[in-house]
């Protein structure tokens, strides 16, 4: 009698091969799907993705043993949820463990923003601080207007930290939340409107592409601040580079982008304005949790039972 | 009978030049210290002062009608209040106006330097953010250890900000404050040993130049972060840059330095390193309240009433 072979999982993504050895210790057979043999798509059971990277039905398709995308992010935008779910494929993400994380960096990135972090580190490095050439001032944090977009986990998160700044709260997000303890704006467009600094921190959807429009940005103003710590596609990226060309916007500090890596020559030029490289939501604490997760819904997956993180989506 | 003339002030510094037309509006005559007459020396009867720039009693003897030296800053560390006061002139500064922008910046500064934005926003605009290359992954700031030198006004605010953040809090300073929310370390040394990142945000004196010493930096560690809102002189600037050089320190942040404005090159080439040009205490919100409070002490000492903010110190 043939013995059975260990089951196969596959990464997507040369960014996950650092947990290649962690699914090896599972004792699984491990596919790599950018040097992905054919014989081995026939028997690839489970996928580790990474959410935000595109995940094709014409991928998925070659993978007729295929029953389970696990997501290490908590974001799952690269998915087509109903596409998987009408073939029979389970999707499961990262629920709610680096909102904490995500949050801070923000925070990180409003001051250093707001307070000219980058700037001024900037100005000396290049010996522009002198006894005549100051620092331009800047105003306070504190009793300015912090609007939040998605009051999910990492916009609770975030508005928590800012309130020991002493700012003012609002947020807005298509669904009412009774139990928020910050009011909510009738719209979008109302709540960019009011917001000196607005946060970005929606899940990302077909639906909600370019969400921070022109008119949203404009909203915000020539003395406003927009952070997006959520997914590059919901922002227009070329109106934002445009208004903050010529001062319709004052301020962004951005971790996600419309490709990534984004290319260093897009934002040559373009004042007042901080990037990082989507590292808001990957830390030394939060992403063992959050592969341990995932390999965690493999493992339930292959045993049968019922899955720990699975998305929850109409 | 010949007519008073009005008051004569003195401004002490190029850098306060912006609030000449607010001394002009309250009548007096403005003097400027850079570039004084002899003659207008003998009636200049109040000082407008940036506190932490030396004022030499080499040049306050010239002065024979001085009686105040108003620092339009919370720090008067550059006034040898003593040797003042021994001879009948009074010094008020701004007290505790401006803690809460100190706090906002020094957390700021926290963040930037401990989750890499400053130098995530380098590697992007060099573009070294490549799909090959990421960020290198960085711990939390929740759950660290977070340890402030002086809790004063400063020390608290930042201390409740941090808070926000879910790290742990500990401080030192000279005194115990019974009513601290946070537990005392017995030494500064046991302080730095137990801290992650360590906040200097003491009042800089005579007495404690060179406080965070190489044994204190070395405490801190490889893996640790020190920031500085207050005084370059607390800092052994030296050992701080060495310890940089070499590991043995792992990240730093600095608003202020041993001379400033502080040279470029002075910092060139060493790692781990975010640097602003004195800028966390002033702010287009603080400074007009911190001038005022100032041109309100001089009115105040003009009529001979009691001075708002004078300096305490035994």
């Amino acid at each position: 009698m043939a013995e059975t072979p260990p089951p196969r999982v596959m990464l997507s993504h040369p960014m996950l091969s650092p947990i290649e050895p962690a699914l090896q210790a599972e004792g699984w057979r491990v596919a790599r799907a950018w040097e992905l043999a054919e014989a081995d798509r026939l028997d690839v059971r489970a996928i580790l993705h990474a959410g935000e990277v595109p995940l094709t039905p014409a991928l998925l398709e070659t993978l007729p043993e295929l029953g389970l995308v696990a997501c290490v992010s908590v974001g799952y935008d690269g998915v087509d949820v109903a596409w998987c779910r009408a073939r029979g494929i389970e999707v499961t993400h990262a629920a709610g463990l680096n909102a904490e994380d995500v949050a801070e960096h923000a925070l990180g990135l409003v001051i250093a923003a707001w307070r000219d972090i980058v700037a001024g580190d900037r100005m000396i490095r290049e010996g522009l601080w002198t006894a005549k050439q100051g620092f331009a001032v800047r105003p306070s944090l504190r009793g300015r207007r912090f609007g939040v977009v998605g009051l999910g986990a990492i916009g609770q998160a975030s508005a928590a930290r800012a309130q020991a700044f002493g700012v003012d709260i609002a947020w807005w997000g298509p669904r009412p939340k009774p139990q928020a303890p910050w009011p909510r704006r009738d719209s979008l467009i109302d709540l960019a409107a009011w917001s000196d600094i607005l946060l970005i921190a929606s899940r990302a959807t077909a639906e909600n592409r370019g969400l921070i429009s022109r008119e949203v940005i404009e909203a915000v103003g020539p003395r406003g601040l927009i952070v997006n710590v959520a997914r590059g596609a919901l922002v227009d990226e070329d109106a934002l580079i445009a208004a903050l060309r010529d001062g319709r916007l004052g301020r962004a500090a951005l971790d996600v982008f419309q490709t990534e890596p984004t290319p260093a020559a897009r934002w040559a030029g373009i004042p007042n304005l901080v990037l990082t490289p989507h590292s808001a939501g990957g830390t030394r604490d939060g992403i063992p949790r959050m592969v341990g997760q995932a390999v965690e819904n493999v493992r339930g997956f292959l045993a049968g039972q019922s899955l720990l993180s699975p998305v929850q989506e109409a």
